[in-house]
């Protein structure tokens, strides 16, 4: 085993805190048993020391989990040394959490106090008990978002509950900041029951000004994200939904450019039709998709004619027939131009590849595992992308959200509905320049510091031109 | 009118944005009516120009609202001027709202985001869900507060509901944060049913560390926090009821060593018995106070023997008699020692107060005029505190409920007990060296930095002497 093994990303960075009899040759013993196993070792640290013995914190690389448990036995096993601790970098970084809050303004004079707080709060409370719109201009209204989960569906991991999710939402949340602006918080549930949820969203949603649902398994995320969508007036969006949908069909308008194909003739299937791959078919259908075909576990489950289809968009669950499957995967294949996958790793190979038509494009977004093998899959489509970080064309939500509620915050919208998702869609795909379009660059990345300006931007024109845009013209624009 | 008539603490700042014709002398208008009403012109910026007009940005102090509306009516009837805007310093203040989020680490490379995120974070998350004692180690639940409200009891302005309690609300956040690091976040809840209250907050109790309960009126509060404490494993505490009562007890406790008496010697009036009066009873009771006569509207509604009441203390409601008073507050003056007023202004006057024995203390705390004007008050008594800024011995809340979650936090305490909370008093109390103790000075200023480390540390302690706290020993306390 050498350092060659371990890529260049480690997420397997142990930090360990020894005690060592202090006597020469002690730690030589340590760092030639790093040696051997291949562990490269980084920092080395004093910690304390007395006659006896020496704390010493070390950091190494191991290859994997059981790597690291091994090389820490075998440090154990020494007789002149204890392990006092073992960190691994990961772990490191989420001590004490991810987040935090902060003041805006330092609070260290009565004067200060008197006015961030009683007595001169009070008129800003009774100001908007007057005029219930001003909570936007006067407090966090204009700019929060609760990320909400129950822990149903974390990651690719299943049901690990609400306390399990945290790490997950906090990460969310630092996305919301970091990309968007956004001053998000996480909301972790107590409950399963969708009803349960419900109330609970319901309750809190006063002093937020969206609602994005995360990690909540489908197929109670449809039935939560629609009673939330009617009964709040600020925007709700469970983004494994619609964050998904959003950047598959920004990176699929770009791919049939390159591939000179069009949206209305291309021959598509979906598998896998659990949120996402439900979302995406809603979303493919408004955008003029004319020939779709969804898979799921039991086979062909979502077939019809484009106009069926298209009116059946807003409850796609009710055209799903899982009972009567029409076929296979690899029959849907046969003659598509377009596959998607949202499902599970590994259930394709070349030969299927290649029943689809030429130039076909793949997207298999499967977690961790894609689909089909990343190299097969590579070499057997025109266009390739996964949620792989990786790989080329990531297909990362991280692309969506962030815009997506800034654009909603920014003019007060009080949903966000399909005109501004397609809007979302349509910006990103902008965001690669046509000359710069090639079948390795279909998407923008993750880090690309236009993206949210501009899918915000048409997220809030798209919201005022379907009259869901609630804030009025500043003052500034008098001036434009 | 003068400048004389506003205070240094000006809180009727405006800041004004006027459209001028662009000509020479109109500023000078402008300038010269505000001379002429006494409103002091600070700052003058430019904010834009062209041939016609010129915007500007002027700000000026005056004496109160009605005065600011007067002037900006004059300003307004000045042909050559438009007002385009008016904020004033605190609603300026409150733009957006007063707090944010914000990440630990920046997010700006693939290396970050796959630890922080999808795939890193997946190991945090199966950690936690196979020992959930972790999440206080990795995640945000270490040290945040969920600050609840429904909005029914906003300071002193009654049931304004939730949006408008948000600013509020915020104000404690931003002191959770300043006082103590504790990351805390507001919920503002749709509901005053007190069953749904508890749901809600049940709800959403898995991501907190600690649940403040704000501006929830009595009866109700009780209610809720009693069901809340018996069903959740995180300390929560109402604070307008135990926040203001672990202060007064602490000033209390000072007071009496000022003027020479002993707490099971004194005899106590509480007037006022809604949240904040009750608790204080209770916890007075808790500390020894063997002569305590309860008032409210209805006159003298609690009395009893010591041993009666200290056996009441947990449900002291149930020891109100409200249907049957046993005298006024007049009667319930006479001969006592010590007055601790907890309810509306101006319902005392200087012979009420000579009723009283020598040395009297008297803690009148109706916001925003203490039940004695303070003038008399303080003349009239041997030591005087209200909870006003502008007056000695301000009782303040933010004394206590920083480090009294701060400590209960620190140790993973489940609950926040009557000991913690007696321990806490003690500590306030202890901040004023005996050495300096006086008649102006019994308790600690808010921004003295030493107030919520020694209250932690008391509060810690307690919960580990009463076998509440849960934090395992750290590694670190090997080396010391």
């Amino acid at each position: 085993m050498t350092t060659d093994d371990i890529g260049p990303y480690s997420n397997y960075r142990l930090t360990v805190r020894l005690a060592l009899l202090n006597k020469p040759g002690i730690f030589a013993k340590v760092a030639g048993l790093l040696a051997e196993e291949g562990a490269n070792l980084g920092a080395v640290d004093i910690v304390s020391a007395n006659a006896e013995r020496m704390i010493r914190d070390i950091t190494f690389d191991v290859q994997n989990e059981a790597h690291g448990d091994h090389v820490l036995e075998r440090l154990e096993a020494l007789p002149e040394v204890n392990v006092l601790s073992a960190s691994d970098r990961i772990f490191l970084l989420h001590l004490g959490g991810k987040i935090r809050v902060q003041s805006k303004v330092p609070v260290n004079t009565r004067n200060v106090l008197s006015m961030i707080y009683t007595p001169g709060v009070g008129r800003v409370c009774q100001a908007i008990a007057k005029d219930p719109s001003k909570a936007y201009a006067f407090t966090i209204k204009s700019n929060s978002v609760a990320v909400v989960t129950d822990g149903s569906a974390v990651l690719g991991l299943g049901n690990l509950g609400p306390a399990a999710a945290l790490p997950v939402m906090e990460g969310k949340v630092m996305l919301f900041k970091e990309l968007a602006g956004i001053d998000a918080w996480p909301i972790c549930v107590a409950t399963q029951d969708p009803d349960e949820i419900i109330r609970i969203v319901r309750g809190i949603a006063p002093g937020f000004g969206g609602i994005n649902l995360e990690d909540i398994s489908a197929p109670r995320c449809f039935e939560i994200e629609r009673a939330l969508k009617t009964s709040l007036d600020i925007p709700v969006m469970h983004d494994d939904q619609h964050g998904t949908a959003v950047v598959l069909l920004a990176a699929l308008t770009n791919a049939l450019k390159v591939v000179g194909k069009r949206m209305e003739d291309v021959r598509i299937v979906v598998n896998g039709l659990g949120a996402a791959g439900t979302a995406c078919c809603r979303i493919l259908l408004a955008a003029g998709a004319a020939h779709l075909i969804g898979c799921d576990k039991e086979g062909i489950v979502l077939m019809g004619d484009a106009e069926e289809l298209r009116a059946c968009r807003t409850d796609l669950h009710a055209c799903i027939r899982r009972d009567q499957p029409r076929g296979t995967l690899h029959d849907a294949l046969k003659g598509a131009d377009v596959f998607i996958g949202l499902s599970v790793g590994n259930v394709l190979n070349r030969e299927d590849l290649e029943r689809m038509n030429q130039d076909r494009i793949v997207f298999a977004m499967a977690n961790p595992d894609p689909e089909i093998e990343p190299k097969v899959g590579d070499e057997a489509s025109r266009i390739f992308a996964t949620g792989r970080s990786d790989f080329p064309n990531q297909i990362n939500n991280a692309l969506s959200f962030p815009g997506i509620f800034r654009g909603a915050l920014d003019v007060q919208a009080s949903e966000i509905n399909e005109a501004m998702k397609l809007a979302a869609a349509e910006a990103i795909a902008g965001c690669v320049p046509a000359e710069a379009l090639s079948e390795d660059y279909i998407i923008p990345s993750v880090f690309d510091r236009d993206v949210v300006p501009r899918v915000a931007k048409a997220v809030a024109a798209a919201a005022r031109a379907t009259g869901v845009a609630r804030r009025r013209i500043r003052i500034d624009d008098d001036l434009r």
